[in-house]
């Protein structure tokens, strides 16, 4: 009991820091593309939420994520007035290693959920694969699909669906072995989120497609 | 009933009004981006029943407006094959404020009524407010992402979504005290119309997140 | 009995094709946009199953096409692991005209058996018709958007959603009158295939919105 609710507030706030780590990643984006206060608020929402919004809808799931919590949708509208005001006061940049820890570990945890949403609806392993994808990266894709750029996670050579599909198959092994609990979403966040920080320490690269890959 | 009749030809009159304001917005784009006639009606299909289409599929609602008013797939239709005669003949372009009425007018009818449709599903406020939003505002974003460009509700430093913001906790507020029925959407329509109107009169601008607004 | 055995091979082998063309089609593109691996195997996927995907969501159709045929997402894998093998030893292209072919009769089956399945979901007739062609056409539209391209189908002037449409009616004229089986099926995929082959041997064009067409 004591564990479970240890186990829980831990979730809980990988969950929270991940989320916050997705929406910022849309206000920066936003911002780099020169948008206003309304298409920051946007952007950040899509990045924060897309990715789950998209396995809901593809799994047929309701209320969204966010409906529940709607709390949320509140938090994400204070990143962009805090971010707004941020930016307004010139401050410098803050350093960029939470930030990355908190995307790997949020990915981590998005992706080990969606691919076990899929398995209790149903799907085929390939199908709950593709949802953790989903979950973990369509966010990023909504957000540079609405700035109008060619998605990052397809194009910049640096693993991280990757780590998702990989962490994906550990939590449907452990599912498999074990029962789709605590020790599934422990291997693939653990998975996702090693083989993502691992990838940025040693500069490992997605090939490319052509004969010179940059 | 005789003035339920005339509030019903009035919304109804806004309604197509709103549509092919939203629908022309489409074709305009379309033009610019050198689309051909299929590019124009897929263009200004998206632009006309984009929103309401995005808000239904995240509500689970259906069948969507354009299935149960089939005749409007048909008007937009027309309104592509007169858009190319017109354009074909080398008329002069039309005055730009009917448009602008029709459109502030539409957008906070559709705001107002698919913050409406979220209040009877039984959605948080803040929910509420964004189905608005994106009932009258997503249809513009699908138009400017086909034609490969940076939404301009998103860049434009213009109130847009602000307005329907504003207008959908307007149409909450009277909802709460007052049931939502008829009072609760004039206001609505009310305040997201009168709100672009004024804003476009006086030149309002949506602040930018650097530090040196445009 | 033996002769609906036939047609039900048949169907299958336009089936697999048109499903390999449109996946092709996306890995081609993702080659030029130098993306990496990972891109290429999402843009692929989008191209293979987008369109059926979206009209499946705007009818509330469940499972997904993919999801009860998983076969099929190993099959997309592989045909990105073997291109990119096929790039890497950077052999001659193959000749277009066989992918031209597929294409051509895998859109007139997407498109004929969408609109058959909005017909058996009872919607009108246009909308059966566009879901016809949302089913043989946006598999594309998404492939382009996630490329950051203006849709090829929107600007290229070339006929492919025009002979999807005429083929959507088609099917519904030999549905009206004989129910919507095999000779529906079989007329819909013969005016849409047959109008796209002969649109590209005579070269012919959809009229641009300007008044010099290029």
């Amino acid at each position: 009991m004591n564990a479970n609710l240890t186990v829980g507030a831990l979730l809980s706030g990988i969950e929270i820091a991940g989320t916050l780590a997705f929406a910022l990643s849309g206000f920066i984006e936003a911002t780099r593309k020169r948008m206003d206060i309304v298409g920051a608020a946007a952007v950040t929402f899509f990045a924060a939420f897309g990715g789950g919004t998209l396995r809901d809808l593809l799994l047929d799931r309701r209320p969204f994520f966010w409906v529940t919590h709607s709390g949320y949708v509140w938090a994400v509208l204070a990143l962009v007035v805090l971010g707004w005001l941020w930016m307004r006061a010139a401050r410098p940049s803050p350093p960029a290693w939470p930030m990355l820890w908190a995307d790997a570990f949020g990915m981590g945890l998005f992706s080990a959920a969606g691919t076990g949403m899929a398995w209790d609806a149903g799907q085929p392993a390939i199908v709950c694969a593709l949802m953790g994808v989903v979950t973990g990266v369509f966010g990023g894709v909504m957000r540079d699909v609405l700035c109008n750029e060619v998605p990052a996670v397809f194009s910049d050579h640096r693993p991280y669906a990757v780590c998702a599909f990989v962490g994906a198959w550990a939590f449907l092994a452990v599912a498999v072995a074990d029962g789709p609990g605590w020790s599934a979403l422990a291997a693939g966040i653990a998975v996702t989120a090693g083989l993502r920080l691992l990838a940025l320490a040693r500069g490992w690269k997605v090939p490319g497609l052509g004969r010179t890959p940059p």
